[in-house]
């Protein structure tokens, strides 16, 4: 079996590491291409989609592949999960690696019913995230098409946001953090779904921290006791990490994907002619950023390894 | 403000404790309602909304809310999701409450989406349910609907599948289970808002356990310890839970709602007339098991107080 994630192997050694986050809202879109009055698209629906697919032309060669987030889609109603689905399927006709953002987590026939809704058919998506909270039970139906497709996940472990400290990383009663359970786990099903580059097929949610020695060391913890699972990397750029951070959770250079969302997105605001500006225009302001970003993490993987 | 809880706890006094889950799947319709070739109905969403509003006619007055699982209607795409906006708009304009069961746990500005994606708009209901995994920063833009609309929430945790054991049920530092600390969190929030029957504007998923001495006894702790929390108890019929462990759950005969969908859904299979069954067979089925459920609950429940 050819999982998805060595082809994400593949695609992170061919043209770095950057994620790049379709959480697309309207207002991140210049004025001109937003609905009516303001510019000359026919809906909120409508212009996410026209923007979408601009950003996706103007970084598909220097991305390794493309998370959508559903949250920003399902905020517009139908319409908007008719774009999210069109955006998919544009995403997978241009041959572009994605990552539904869903953070689906529920168990037995309803898990199931998931794992079809997102693994096929008008969602269907290379890999999707999961939160496993209700149990390893809730992994399963998922797995079922890691085994006949070679979809992939990335299950949430250890995020960066403040509330990580709510749950996450409380103290089970031998003193490790409880996120280490989730991790023992995935590594579990990585033995047995092992790819040709040496990553289960299934891979973890790994936030970037904010710079600090504590967090340095935790990142690198994290990817020595994990060296068997791909990281999904959130938190570059509009969340406060940076490429040092992200580098950490890196391995020989490759293992991760590391997000950006905002900070493409609106790339184009601020720059000069952003008053001005059109799709296309931010089309090749993300593309710039998009460039930048890996180059950033590129140079930090090799101070790292230096 | 009066909260949608406040509501649900005057339904429960009404109507008993019975919410009735629409988790419908084409194969739990009779088949002459199914889409061709078996049955009459134009698409597999539109057999699953006509079986939902002739259900829901046959069972609003006997049962206190609804709850829909949307992974159903995902699975079936674009057309399911227009189907469960179309359930849920038929339950409301009905005036029954709704619990959309989501299971939505998200972190900053994509939670705020997904709130305004599942309390306004398409898919607006009154309840969500919500995953805390990733910490209690992903409740607050759900809050700010309770404060604004009095909307609600039941916040995932301790559910009764098998998985339970691999985090929900890991012991902390200082031996309790970890789910307490959901418990501890969302007894912070009820204090802040109260409802006029004394539960928070929030309440928690607690699952129903087989019958065990074990099972009891932590039944009625997490009861004792939760006395200002409502309960969105899973697990009856179709689960393997029964009417008493349920109603170890309550308080003072009120104070959660008991969830059953497949036993209600697929009532009408196996009764006599079954190979001949159309909706109206099935809803007439339907009402006949919540009744039934209901005076189970409710004579567990005086079982248990005399």
């Amino acid at each position: 079996m050819i999982y998805n994630m060595d082809k994400l192997y593949e695609a992170v050694a061919e043209r770095g590491h950057v994620c790049v986050g379709l959480d697309t809202a309207v207002e991140y879109i210049p004025e001109k291409e937003r609905p009516a009055p303001l510019g000359k698209a026919a809906s909120p629906a409508g212009a996410v989609l026209a923007y979408n697919k601009a950003l996706i032309d103007a970084t598909i060669d220097v991305a390794a592949c493309f998370k959508v987030q559903i949250a920003y889609y399902e905020e517009i109603g139908l319409a908007g999960l008719e774009c999210y689905s069109q955006t998919l399927k544009y995403l997978r006709d241009r041959g572009a690696l994605v990552i539904a953002d869903i953070k689906r987590g529920d168990i037995a026939d309803t898990a199931m019913r998931y794992a079809r809704a997102h693994f096929e058919g008008d969602f269907e998506a290379d890999f999707v995230t999961l939160n496993p909270y209700l149990g390893m039970d809730t992994l399963e139906p998922w797995l079922e098409f890691a085994d006949k497709k070679g979809k992939g996940a990335f299950v949430l472990m250890r995020t960066s946001n403040r509330g990580r400290y709510d749950f996450q990383m409380l103290k089970d009663s031998s003193g490790r953090l409880i996120y280490n359970s989730i991790g023992d786990r995935l590594s579990e099903i990585a033995a047995s779904r092992t790819g040709k580059h040496g990553y289960g097929a299934f891979g973890i949610v790994v936030g970037a921290d904010p710079q600090s020695e504590d967090g340095r060391r935790e990142a690198a913890l994290i990817r020595s006791e994990r060296s068997d699972l791909f990281f999904l990397i959130p938190g570059y750029g509009a969340q406060g990490g940076a490429a040092k951070d992200a580098a950490l959770l890196l391995r020989d250079g490759n293992g991760g994907v590391v997000n950006a969302s905002r900070s493409i997105l609106r790339a184009w605001q601020g720059t000069d002619g952003a008053a001005e500006a059109d799709n296309g225009f931010a089309a090749e302001a993300a593309r710039k950023a998009v460039i930048n970003m890996r180059d950033d993490i590129l140079g930090a993987v090799k101070a790292n390894t230096v």
